[in-house]
């Protein structure tokens, strides 16, 4: 009797982490969306969203501690709790990065319009496939699928070289400017830090399901 | 005698927290230093520590992990191993965001000498007994020890604006000083972002105390 109620808990807990990491790859498409329309009410939305996001992480973090301290979860288990305990801060942060890039992008709103060669809508959407591959990977167990995210967040980072690039030229060549492209230099650096954060979720994924392997072969060899 | 070989274990693992605090102030100290100094060889060094930090956070999620699958522990130790295993989180990133400082600063090192005028000494002295004050809370068990972390986080927030508004006068009546001002910016930033890890470590820390002190009214409830 108990176990069921356990695992039920354990199925809430995975609807709640995809909610939250719907959530947030939301709200970072929120603020990259009002960035490059210039909206103002999709980048107000962003910091209603925030709020939502941190309360999640919170009731998440308490979730998984009530299964840890309910009863003894089986080590596969466990693993996959210390997971979603990590990958709950990761979300939390793309969350805050999102708030940053919403914050930015209310600045250029209010400055003079300039014109600024950057790339961030394939750097946006790599990111959001990182998010959702990272998220697919830990509900699947699909280490490949893992794998792929850390591949695309090197493209990330080589576009967010050649967006920092091109916006300290445009300072140099165009000082009026400056803080136009200083503030698009900030957007890229907080979309490329979202990268990351998928990158850690995947390097997450990859040690729980490596570690869910290792535990399995044990229990094999100790037939 | 399993249970003697826990308490120890538990014992341990509070060292190594210690030691990798210790590591990723160090770091941050070096990255900071190297950049107020112009010094290379510091600077190096900091990419040194990243490896050993990155090292002993997988090491203590291992460790946090065999705690808690090898016996059942306590409420207690229980929202302290969680406590841990996020706050390792939060060192590593101190440590990767060190060793953005230390790029941003060779760069300098590389560009033409610039008259910057910043506040980073006192930024980054804040910022080192943030992290101190909340490493020393999470030991200690110390509720307002952790508050006082988080009103620190305002003044570095002030003066991270103030630098800011700093450098983009600069950019604009010196362009020919923009890389330069563009780097000191990010050093900036990053320091702010160390600064918001140790105040994620201070929550951290009061909501595993809250945590205990709430199991612990009741435990004394039900007497």
């Amino acid at each position: 009797m108990p176990r069921i109620h356990y695992q039920q808990q354990l199925a809430q807990l995975k609807d709640k982490l995809l909610a939250m990491a719907a959530l947030a790859e939301q709200t970072m498409d929120c603020a990259l969306d009002g960035y490059l329309k210039s909206d103002e009410v999709l980048l107000h939305h962003v910091l209603e969203n925030e709020a939502a996001i941190n309360a999640a992480e919170r009731s998440m973090d308490e979730m998984a501690y009530e299964l840890m301290a309910m009863e003894q979860p089986t080590a596969i288990d466990l693993r996959f709790l210390l997971a979603v305990i990590k990958i709950n801060g990761d979300l939390e942060r793309i969350g805050d990065l999102s708030v940053n890039i919403a914050e930015r992008a209310r600045e250029l709103v209010r400055l003079a319009a300039a014109e600024l060669p950057v790339n961030m809508h394939q750097m946006g959407e790599l990111t959001e496939r990182m998010i959702r591959f990272a998220i697919q990977a830990l509900l699947q167990g699909d280490a490949e699928m893992a794998n792929s995210v850390l591949a695309m967040d090197d493209e990330v980072d080589r576009i967010n070289r050649e967006n920092h690039q091109s916006m300290v030229r445009m300072m140099q060549e165009h000082p009026q400017w400056t803080e136009q492209a200083l503030n698009t230099i900030i957007i890229s650096r907080n979309l490329e830090r979202i990268a990351d954060h998928a990158t850690n979720i995947a390097e997450d994924v990859i040690f729980w399901i490596r570690g869910a392997d290792v535990r399995h072969q044990l229990s094999l060899e100790s037939l």
